[in-house]
C-alpha cells in the first residue's frame, strides 16, 4: 500500500504515518516525488486496512498496490527512473544508450584495443565478462579478478564506464570495486541471494530477463533489488527460449512496451544473445529502439571468429559502426538521440 | 536442383535441358532472370546427378538447392519478388505497405465508413474478414458472401484493394472473385489443400505464419503455393505462442531478417494479432519496420469496444493516424517510404 | 445453459421447454441421460435469463455452462462417452484400446501384411494414411483413394476397423465411405470447415490436439464436431512443440487428467508423434496408460528404415509385441484390460 | 576422452597413462569398473590425439567422448549410478523411491507430524524447504537454520533421511551439516558457483531441471557437480514452462527415457511442481513410474489449504496413501517395487 500525502503535508504528518506503519509491524518507506510525498508500506501488506490511514492529518489517500511487485510499479513511483553512469550517460532519460564490448575479457591487449575502437565509434559504456557462466564446466570461465583489472585499465584509458557480471553473492563486493554497473545474467534472474547482494551494493544493476521468465517474474526479481535499497536497476530483454533453430532465441520485443507500462525502471535490449546470429543484430537493434528501448547492449569483438565465446553473435567493428549510424538515425526519427560518449575528463 | 544457363544460352540449349529433365521424370521450370535463364527441377530431386547437365551446351552450372524448399529460396531466384496490387501498391519494392481494416466485416455501413477513414489516412489496402475462423463454434463466423460484396463496394468507393481470408479450398474461387489478395490465416498455414487451391488462383496470397511454425515450415507452406504456379506470395509474421499472459502472443521479429536471408518473397508483420493489445500495436509496428518488414497489416475499427471480434487489439482511428505518421518517419530514417495510397482512378 | 428436468418430467413438459428456447431464437437439444433428461441451449446464450425456465413444470434447475465449450463439458453430460467401433471395440469404457499401423499406406502388400501382424498381436484397429499432410510439397503425399481401397481390403482380411485421415471437407464423404474412424490431424485441429464436415458424418472422429493448442482450444475444436450432431469424438494428445531437440515433441501427458476433468469424451495418446523416436515409444505408451489414457495410437511398420514417412518413430513388429505385453500388464495393475481384438465375424 | 585399459592391465600401466595425461596438462581420473579400469581425461580435451595412448602397454582403446558432457555420459561409465541414503534407500537400483514432505518447513510441530504420517505410509525420505526461493521478496522465505534443526529432529524421530534445498554457495556447508541430500532447485540449475559448491560436498545432490532447460543443459549442469568430485547426483524432471494455463507446467516425461539413454545417473520426477495441481499428482506419478523414473518427489501437507506455500499442489495425507498403494501396484507390474522405508535403527 502507498500512503499518498497532501502536497502541503508537514514533516510531522509524514512522521506520524511512518509511526503507524511501524506500529503495525511493517517497514515504512517515505519517498519524495516532484510535487508530493508518499509513504510506501514494504512487505506483504495484504491485511493492512487502508481505513487506518484515511483521515489522518495530511493524508490524501491510501492506494492499494494491485501488483505483487510494489516499488518497481508505476503506481508506486510515477517518474521514470534515470540511472546515471560515471561519464554522464543517463539511462532512461529518453536517449538511446549503447553498451558494447566482447562477451569475455580475454586479455589485456584485447580489451584495451576493443575499448578504444568502441569509444571512437560512440559507445557509452564497455561490457565484458570477467566471470563467465558457461553451460559446460570445461568451457572458458573467464579471467576472474585479473579480467576486472583489465576492464578498469580500459576505463582509465577510454573513460568508458564498465558493465560486468557478478555470478555469486560472495563476489559482489569484489566486482563492485571495479565495475560501474553490476550485470545479473539471465541464468541468475531468480538467484535471490545474488539479487539481495547486488541490492545492498551502491552500484547500478543491469538485470537480464530469464530464458523463460514472464514480465511479472522479471519485475519481481527487480523488486528484490529495490527491496534491499538499491533503486538503480536497468532491466534487459535478451531473448526467450523458442522452438525454432532459425535463431538462438526469440528477442521478445513485446517486452519493451509491456515493461514500460508496468514500471518506472528503464529497459534495454540485448540483440546479441536475443538472436545469437551476427546478421540479425543490426535489424533487431533498430527494431528494439523503435519499440522504445532505452538502449542496447551489444557484443562486439575485434575478431569474432577467434573469440573465446559467443563469436557467432559478436559484431565486427565495421558492423558496429554501421549499427551506431543507423541507430542514431532511427532514434532521431523518434525525436531521440544516442547518449553522448563520456567526457574523457569524466573518468574516475 | 537449378540448372543455371550461360548468359548467351540459346532457346534451343534451354529446350535441350528441359527435355533431359523431363526424360528423367521430373518437371522443368525455366525462369528468366535479369541477366540469365535458369531451369529449375521441381519435385524431390535428391537422386538427380548434376553431372547429367554439366557439360551440356549453354549450361554454366548445376546448383543443388540445399534447402527442402526450392522455388521460394534465394538460391533459386535472386531478385526479390515484388507483389503488385491493383491501384499500384508494390509490396516488396522497398516501400512500407500498410494494410488496415477491421477484424471482420460487420455491416455495409461499418466497412464503408472505416474504409473511407483508412483511405484518407493513407492505407494502401483494406483488410476485413467475411469468413472468420473462430475458436468457438458459437462465436460470430462472419457475413460470408454478403461480407465479400460489402468489401467490393468499399473498394469501389475508395480504390483500396481488398485483402480477405479464404478458409477452405471449395470457397477459394468465390473469394478470389471479390478479393485482390487471398489471406491464408495462421491456423491454416499447414492446410495443404487450401494452399494448393490458392496456388491455382491468379490472385496474390498473404500467408500467415502458424502459431508455432518454424521459419522452414513457413517457407515450405509457401512452396506449396509456388509449386502450383502462383509466384505472388506475401509472408506474414503474426506472433508465436508464448508462455506469458503479458501479451497474447510474441511477435517474433527475428523472423523478418531470418526470412529475408532465405527467400526472395516479401514479408509483412501483423502487430495486432502479434501482441493482442492495442497499446502495443504502435511500438511493435515501428519495430517491425525497423527490422526490415515490407509492410504491416493492422486491425483498425471505428469503435473497437463494440467490435464483434478482436476489439482488444483493434486501433482507434486516431491511433492509426499516429501510427501512419510515425511509420512514415521511421521508414524515411531508413531511406524508405510508405507505399502511396492507390490512385482513385486505379480502381477496377 | 442446460435445463435439467426432474426425473419424472413428462414429454409435454420437455416439449414446453424446447418451445421456449426456440421462441428465444436458440436451438434446443434434448438429451436423455441415465436417470433424467436435460435440454441444452446451443449457441452463444450468454444473454438468456435462467429465471425464464426455473418454475416451469418439470424443470429441476437451469445450469449455466461456465465454459466456452458446452456439449463437450462434463456439466452438460455427466456419463462418459463410449465410442463403439465395428468389431466391438469400445473406446472410453475403461479398457485400453490400441490402434496401430504404418504412418502411410504404401502398397497393397504392405498394408495387408502389417495388418495381419498387428491383428495377431492384439491391436484393436488399423491406422494408415491414404492422404498425408506433408510439410514439403515434394514429399510423398499418400496413395489417395487407392490407399483407402487397400485399407478396406485389410479390414476385410483381418476384421480390424480402419482409422484414416481426412484432409479436406470435400473428401470427407469419400473417406467416410471406407473408414470406420475419421482422423483429423494436429495441423487441422482448427480447420473449422473440416471439423464441420466430419461433424456431419456418421463416423466417429479421432481429433488430434494441435501443435501448440491449449486444452480449451482442443475442447472447442471438438465442440465444432458435436455442434454439427456427431457425438462420437475421441480426443488425442500427440505432443506439443517444445524447445529441445532431444525429442521431436513433448508428449504432454498432463493433458490426460486435464481433459478427463473437463469433458466426457475419451482421450488417447499418440506416443509416436509425441516423441518422434522409436526408443521412447514404449515407455511413453506405458506412461500414457498409467496417466489414464483410454488408448494408444501407435505407428508400426514391418520395416521402419524403409518406410516412406515417419520411419524414425515407427516400431518394429517385435517392439510392438513387447508394447502389447507390457501395456496389458500396466493396464491390469490399474484394474483395466486391453480392448479385445475384434471378432473376425464382426467385420463388415 | 576415455582411455580404456585391458582387463589385466597392471597398476603400473594405469599409472603410466595417468602420467601422460598429466604431462599433456590435463587432469586424469582413473575409474575402476566391474571388469576393467578406464582413465578419463577431464577438461576440454578436443585437441588430444588418441594416438598418444593407443599402443601403450595395457591400453585397449582410446574412446573420444562425443558429447560435451563426459563423466555423466554412458560412454564414460556404463554401470548405472546408485545413490545410497542413510537408512538404506538405494536410488537408481531399479526400485521406486518416494521422497515426500511439505513445500516448506513451517514449524517444529508441522514437520514432526507430517514426517510421522509419511513414515507410516511408506515414504523413503522427507523433503521440506528451510530456505525457500520465492518469486516475490515479500513471500515467506523459510525458517532458515531453525528449519534445518526441525528437519533433523524429524529424522531423529522417524529415521527418514532429509532432502532440503541449498540456495547459495555460502550456505552449502551449513545445509550439508543437517541434510542427507542437497537439493538444487530449478531456478538454480545453471547457478554454477552453487553447483561447484555442492560438488565439493560429500552429500548426494538432487538436481532439478530448469524451467526451460534442454536435456543437454541438465546433463552439463550435473557435469559441474561430478567435475568437482561428487558422483552422487540424482536428476529430477519437474516440469517445463508451457503455454497453457490448464497446468502450472508441463511435466515432460519424455525426459525420463531421454536422460536414461544418455547418462548413468538416476532420474526422478516431481509431479507436484510438474503440474501445480493436486488432482494431477497421482496420475502423473503413476505415469512417471511407468515411463521408468527411479522415484518421485512429492509435496504432501497435513492441511494443504493452510500451507504457507504451494498449497494448490500439495496432497492431503489420504491422497498420498492412495498414491503409495497405486505406485506399488504399477511398479510391480513392471517387475519393480517401492524402495522400502528405512530401518528405524538405521538413523544416524
Amino acid at each position: 500500500m502507498l500512503i499518498v500525502m497532501k502536497q502541503d503535508a508537514s514533516h510531522e504528518q509524514i512522521a506520524a504515518v511512518v509511526k503507524v506503519i511501524e506500529a503495525l509491524g511493517y517497514e515504512a518507506r517515505p519517498m519524495g516525488g516532484r510535487s508530493r510525498t508518499a509513504v510506501g508500506i514494504v512487505g506483504n501488506d495484504g491485511a493492512v486496512d487502508p481505513g487506518r490511514f484515511v483521515g489522518m492529518a495530511g493524508v490524501r489517500e491510501a492506494v492499494p498496490v494491485s501488483q505483487p511487485y510494489k516499488q518497481v510499479s508505476r503506481e508506486w513511483k510515477d517518474d521514470r527512473t534515470v540511472v546515471e553512469l560515471p561519464g554522464g550517460a543517463r539511462i532512461g532519460d529518453g536517449s538511446v544508450t549503447v553498451i558494447a564490448g566482447p562477451c569475455a575479457v580475454e586479455s589485456r591487449e584485447q580489451i584495451l584495443e576493443i575499448a578504444q575502437i568502441l569509444r571512437d565509434m560512440g559507445a557509452s559504456a564497455l561490457r565484458g565478462g570477467a566471470y563467465k557462466p558457461r553451460t559446460s564446466p570445461y568451457a572458458f570461465q573467464g579471467l576472474g579478478e585479473e579480467g576486472l583489472e583489465f576492464l578498469a585499465e580500459a576505463r582509465e584509458a577510454t573513460g568508458l564506464p564498465i558493465v560486468t557480471e557478478a555470478l555469486e553473492p560472495g563476489l559482489v563486493e569484489l566486482v563492485a570495486d571495479y565495475a560501474d554497473v553490476l550485470q545479473v545474467g539471465a541464468r541468475n534472474m531468480q538467484n535471490y541471494p545474488l539479487l539481495r547482494a547486488v541490492g545492498r551494493s551502491k552500484k547500478p544493476v543491469l538485470l537480464k530477463r530469464g530464458m523463460s521468465a514472464t514480465i511479472q517474474e522479471l519485475l519481481l526479481a527487480a523488486e528484490y533489488v529495490l527491496a534491499e535499497g538499491n533503486p538503480n536497476v536497468i532491466l534487459c530483454e535478451r531473448g526467450v527460449r523458442g522452438f525454432d533453430s532459425a535463431s538462438r532465441n526469440i528477442l521478445d520485443l513485446t517486452a519493451i512496451p509491456a515493461v514500460k507500462s508496468r514500471t518506472h525502471l528503464p529497459i534495454m535490449a540485448d540483440p546479441s544473445h536475443g538472436t545469437g546470429l551476427r546478421t540479425m543484430v543490426v535489424p533487431m537493434s533498430l527494431a528494439a529502439i523503435a519499440a522504445g528501448a532505452d538502449g542496447l547492449i551489444v557484443e562486439v569483438h575485434q575478431d569474432p571468429p577467434s573469440a573465446r565465446s559467443d563469436g557467432m553473435q559478436s559484431l565486427f567493428p565495421v558492423q558496429f559502426r554501421e549499427l551506431m549510424e543507423r541507430a542514431g538515425t532511427i532514434a532521431s526519427a523518434e525525436g531521440r538521440s544516442l547518449t553522448p560518449a563520456p567526457e574523457t575528463s569524466a573518468r574516475i
